[in-house]
């Protein structure tokens, strides 16, 4: 299921996201005292799939699903921790860059999934540094080629090793014919802000740039003979220590496994349920609202942990939008549905907004706005029905405004007792969760007219039915129980019946409106254009770069400029 | 050469973009006053390539470059005219879009090159509205399909009959698999700032939205009845006319036909050659710098009309870069040089800079900045190489800084007694040229540190030797006599020896860092998307929509979303 042309080297069905640092292959995270060491030391034999070994610290997924693991738990499990060293385990090699032999064989969907969400993995590492002050040190000891060197841009400083050899390099266009398409060139340009004719000089020297033109050329930030580089690297650690916001004396709290329960046809999680209509090429996400009240105090939500409602929901959320991108290819659409009590939903809202100066309200509320961005990438049609029982309030309702569509049932259903569906906005829809465009996705949604956005904000704190929600333009369609079953239907399987690239192109257009961000031009302009080189010929054909690399032969390349 | 896959229907080899009024086949352009007519009305028997015809209004490239034509023309030859009324001559049918049988039998970069000059001609009808103040109203009397749309999206202000059939569509997913990739997506969000829920409806309604839902969906201006349309329309045209500052009494310039020579291996222009070296994948276009002084004022200027060194040039560049991208596909790399003298180069600037007032010397600006663009969006690598003899000043040294490399000779040639190169900057560089980012090619060259930027504002006026220009970042690399042959061509024979489909997405990712805007969103996001669908079997393989449409067969698709 999960990618057809290959096998998990595990012997599973599916891609799994969840890990933790117990089973680790790859990485070995080591505190000491602020600062974190993470040493990539990938195990060769240890590829997500059959066919190829992880040779030169490469990676493909399996690797990256660890880091981005690490990353979220040094934010939950060691909120003191200020610094992060992204350091190499093997001697010589920082890192090779993504697997080749990997994105030779793999189908094109499991590359374009990959890329999008090595993505996000180094858009969070920027985002712990922005959001958390937990910032990233990359030293290189040796090459840090392709996604290596991608995987550094990503740090807040790259430190090199002057050794008259170690160099950073994009050789992607040179050895492969394919683009650095996880974020290299936008970071190159945009981050490091590199001029643009030396960026073409460095992305077409298959070798890299070391030394003192490296740091010149704006591509690390130093360069440190060998002698001195622990020393170093120690009082950069400190001055980025000194930096940091992050609390000195908290208590983590344990990202404990997700429970989940999978059938054929359905995923259990805790506070989310997901239903496969398969024939119908769909997936429903059902989110429950609490059960209780939010707890008494900051102190008492540190105590409930990785059972406090909105933390729970975000990771299950997380992991739901994960497996259905990676393993569900034939899933045309996502529904959101949701069951609960709305003024319950707004509490939990109020109590991280009254508690948003404590570290773990602010690690919540920055991991829901992770969460929030991956749907928005996720190249599915998104739709939310908004039914009577449901509670898209606050933090829920994003769902909502995240949707390509959306649906609200007026009134009662026939012979149901439920009271008729409610929207509530709170605070946190205009601001706390910005789309990758720097938007919120109620201001994308109101382009047009600034006044729309102030009725919204006036309306925050209401209780929404159909009509009222329609009319402020929150919901597509308000739909009596009459037309409800029907055009909804008929919706779906319409969607179902278009094709499926011309979607993903579509959605990624009308879902971003306004303005664009180094982030958003990564998921746009890089990935776009990489997405097509992924289908060209010259990369990907039997004579292509990607296949005859290694083999000895050249590759043979369609001349003509397009 | 055009395109291997067809055959041009007016038995040449190539495809020209150089037309008149008295060639047209598909457009009317009359004049009333300050009111223009644009016309269309397509004549089904004149399409560009043998083997469809061109129904309903339908357009290929050779109906845009009519109209891009006429657009130019509008501009130089009728400086009086402040409004273009865009209107379909047929019944009943608007524009149906882009040629659906031509994009099904077009080779994919055919395709890709179309729709990328449609869209530079759409922008350049908006830039004709905001550089010039002359404004495009669009009437709708019928379907305005697809590209169609799209073409109306362009202008300033869609008016469309109430007649309970006329309707706004863009079908492309539903029918086609593909995208409205002519700016449609884009215009939607950005420019219309539709909200991104009913533009999904909208782009997923086969039969598009008429009447007062298209009015409140923002997606016309307005729905006025077929017995008050021409009473509408010309109140309508008194109104923009209002606002346009266009010169009423000024007389025109006629844009007599381009002197151009082509040889097997050259094309000779008046101020430019063309020469191919096609073995090594080479186009060359030297500059030839003016003869004379300019002319002693702005009234002389009008008298030399297109004979005007500024516009000859800008024209004449302009018709070679069109002619590369759509008839040499098997060129790699286009290198720019220059001869001349670069004060007179520099005067010539000085000149249009003192005359800015005059609406001539705008609108020759302005057609540089068009032209400028054109090169920067042109996916074939740009090099400058400033040698001895060489006039890369103000208005021609953005050639060097749309390069993606550049080189400059140091001191003289062995054996040469021309001095040694220079390059100038001048007030031109920092601002009446931006690129579609909305920045001059200097300040997206010095994204990293403002104060390069000052210090080549210090510089503007100053005759700047290789290793000046060099210490200042305008080129990349200062070489003397002895590397110079040696390192350019090895440089260029790797250029070729990379994948061409890499290079152009390398290239399209390094030359706008910075900023987006409306334009640069739908060149990168929209094009880059529609350019990745245009290789997926969904829309183009054998059984994909846009073959299966009109055969009445259903197109057979792969449902696994990407």
């Amino acid at each position: 299921m999960a990618d057809a042309e290959r096998k998990l080297s595990n012997g599973k069905s599916r891609i799994d996201f969840q890990t933790d640092p117990s089973k680790y292959r790859h990485w070995k995270l080591t505190i000491d005292g602020d600062v974190a060491t993470l040493l990539m030391d990938v195990d060769e034999k240890g590829a997500l799939f059959e066919g190829y070994e992880l040779k030169l610290n490469s990676y493909d997924l399996g690797v990256d699903i660890e880091l981005a693991d690490a990353i979220e738990r040094l934010r939950f499990e060691h909120p003191q921790v200020k610094v992060i060293l992204l350091r190499s385990g093997k001697p010589r090699v920082f890192c090779a860059g993504a697997n080749i032999r990997m994105l030779a064989g793999a189908s094109h969907a499991h590359k374009v999934n990959f890329c999008k969400f090595t993505n996000e993995t180094r858009n969070g590492i920027e985002d712990a540094s922005e959001a958390s002050g937990l910032f990233t040190i990359c030293v290189i000891n040796g090459t840090a080629a392709g996604g290596g060197y991608e995987l550094a841009l990503a740090a807040d400083h790259i430190m090199l090793i002057d050794d008259g050899s170690s160099a950073v390099s994009l050789p992607e266009l040179p050895l492969l014919a394919v683009l650095p398409g996880t974020g290299g060139l936008t970071r190159v340009t945009d981050k490091r802000k590199v001029r643009r004719d030396r960026a073409d000089v460095f992305c077409t020297t298959e070798e890299g740039i070391k030394g003192k033109r490296a740091v010149d050329w704006r591509l690390v930030d130093e360069v440190v003979p060998a002698s001195k580089l622990e020393e170093a690297v120690g009082k950069r650690a400190r001055e980025f220590a000194a930096r940091s916001q992050r609390p000195a004396g908290a208590k983590g709290v344990a990202l404990k496994p997700l429970a989940r329960e999978r059938s054929a046809d359905a995923v259990e999680y805790s506070t989310i349920s997901v239903e496969f209509e398969r024939p119908s090429q769909l997936a429903t996400i059902t989110l429950r609202g609490p059960q209780a009240a939010p707890p008494a105090s900051a102190e008492a939500m540190v105590e409930q942990g990785a059972e406090f409602w909105p933390l729970k929901l975000a990771r299950e959320l997380d992991d739901a939008i994960l497996d259905i991108r990676a393993n569900e290819f034939d899933v045309a659409a996502i529904v959101f549905k949701s069951s609960g009590d709305p003024a319950q939903v707004l509490a939990y809202d109020q109590f991280l907004d009254a508690n948003k100066d404590h570290w773990l309200a602010r690690e919540i509320s920055g991991l829901w706005k992770r969460v929030l961005k991956r749907v928005d990438l996720t190249s599915r049609s998104l739709v939310a029905l908004v039914e009577p029982g449901s509670c898209f309030a606050g933090t829920l309702a994003e769902l909502v405004f995240a949707s390509d569509r959306s649906y609200m049932l007026i009134g009662k259903r026939d012979g149901d007792n439920k009271p008729p569906a409610t929207l509530a906005l709170a605070a946190v829809n205009f601001g706390a969760y910005p789309m990758s465009n720097g938007l919120s996705r109620l201001a994308s949604r109101f382009l047009a007219d600034p006044a729309d956005l102030e009725r919204a904000k006036a309306a925050a704190g209401e209780t929404l039915d159909a009509e009222a929600a329609e009319r402020l333009g929150l919901v597509t369609f308000a739909l009596d129980d009459i037309d409800w079953e029907g055009e909804i239907r008929v919706f779906l399987e319409e969607r179902a019946s278009f094709s499926a690239d011309g979607l993903t192109g579509l959605e990624a257009n009308l879902r971003f409106g306004g303005p664009e961000t180094m982030e958003s031009k990564i998921f746009a302009r890089l990935t776009a254009w990489q997405n097509w080189i992924f289908q060209r010929p010259n990369a990907v054909g039997e004579e292509g770069a990607l296949k005859r690399y290694g083999t000895g032969q050249k590759p043979a390349f369609d001349t003509r400029r397009v």
